[in-house]
């Protein structure tokens, strides 16, 4: 029983491990069609959501019938609690992805980057597919220390964030209204990325080390003010 | 057993309830402070969060336990796993209701309120404070006409959330960047509760129904255009 039990898991980890490979190529299209406004490759990531989306409900099930199954007490019972909190996380990264995309989509042919900010939104676009494929190569690994990197890069995520804040209420912004809702909403999903990848990253570090640190913390920066939690 | 089962199921379901309420007083006192520009309202709300957290923490806790003691298979066990799904969406409520008062208090003394969108804002929260309460009474009832009334809901939310988008586009609109800003976030937490209890309703609907609709039709609106799915 214990040797079924593990096999699913692997089989678990393995298909988590997919799913944040996808979502890797989802943010690294999404935010290199919003640099460039290449509709089509836009299209292609609002398109293989659905990919995304259909995985993480197939892992759920798997998860729900691994339970029903073997019935896993402890910290096995654990882990797979865990999984379906994962899968709810990288499902969330997909529609991020996609909410980038359809801003593309939607702005196109104009750009959807304003004026003066293409500096810090591919700053945070580059970090954002480090994200991802840091937090595809912890689930993969399960090697704790790439939990810190995550921080460090999620930490980095809120200061862009911020700039993008202080640039736009600053005295000489010129940017019409388009351009400031463009660049508020931008800057929220890209941010959005690094809170998500974190709060995967304690569940792999308690599953780890049993060591829980609830996720209030995570919540995320707001205009100008980094929350009391951050 | 099964009599144990059943007294923990409504252990469950009278904490689910516990915290929806909570989240309605969030949400009603957060949209309340944010149009009448109450700072210590708004304090209240950033304070109380943490007790929503902690709540769904212990709930996910007790969920994980009954999963280890009664090891419940079939439908039960899809009520305990939908019960951390919902714990997680109602946590995540009280996030956005902590979000809305943080921009109350930033904006102190000022209105954090737009000139112009005074009505639209105070109709949504309104339609806010209505969904929660809905939802609430659903998760007490298990009354399934309850789910069409959020759906409802929520395409209003929808409706009002472009409509804020149109007027800030519109040629009129004279609100300096900082107020793009406020109406550009305000709005997107204020339609992200509508997605958030239709998911949960979603949930307790496939409960009592059997009929499973995946949750990727509730991607949000983005700006000026409905998602495919929506």
């Amino acid at each position: 029983m214990r040797g079924v039990f593990h096999q699913s898991l692997e089989d678990v980890q393995g298909r988590l491990v997919e799913i944040a490979d996808l979502v890797t190529v989802a943010i690294e299209k999404a935010t290199r069609a919003f640099a460039t406004s290449d509709v089509s490759l836009a299209e292609d990531v609002i398109e293989q959501d659905r990919v995304i989306d259909e995985k993480a409900i197939a892992l759920d099930e798997l998860a729900i019938e691994i339970l029903a199954r073997q019935q896993p007490v402890a910290r096995d019972l654990r882990i797979v609690v865990a999984a379906l909190r994962v899968s709810a996380s990288l499902e969330r990264m997909g529609d991020i992805a996609e909410h980038i995309a359809q801003l593309t989509r939607m702005r196109f042919p104009e750009r959807a980057i304003p004026k003066g900010l293409k500096n810090t939104f591919t700053k945070m676009g580059l970090l954002d597919v480090e994200v991802a494929r840091t937090l595809a190569e912890l689930l993969r690994t399960e090697n704790l220390a790439l939990v810190e990197v995550l921080r460090t890069s999620e930490d980095r995520l809120d200061d862009l964030h911020l700039s993008v804040f202080e640039k736009v209420l600053s005295d000489n912004w010129q940017g019409e209204a388009a351009a400031t809702v463009d660049a508020t909403l931008a800057s929220r999903y890209l941010e959005r990325f690094g809170d998500h990848a974190v709060s995967v990253a304690k569940k792999v570090a308690y599953l780890a080390t049993g060591d829980w640190t609830p996720d209030t913390d995570t919540i995320s920066v707001i205009v100008g003010q980094p929350s009391r939690d951050a």
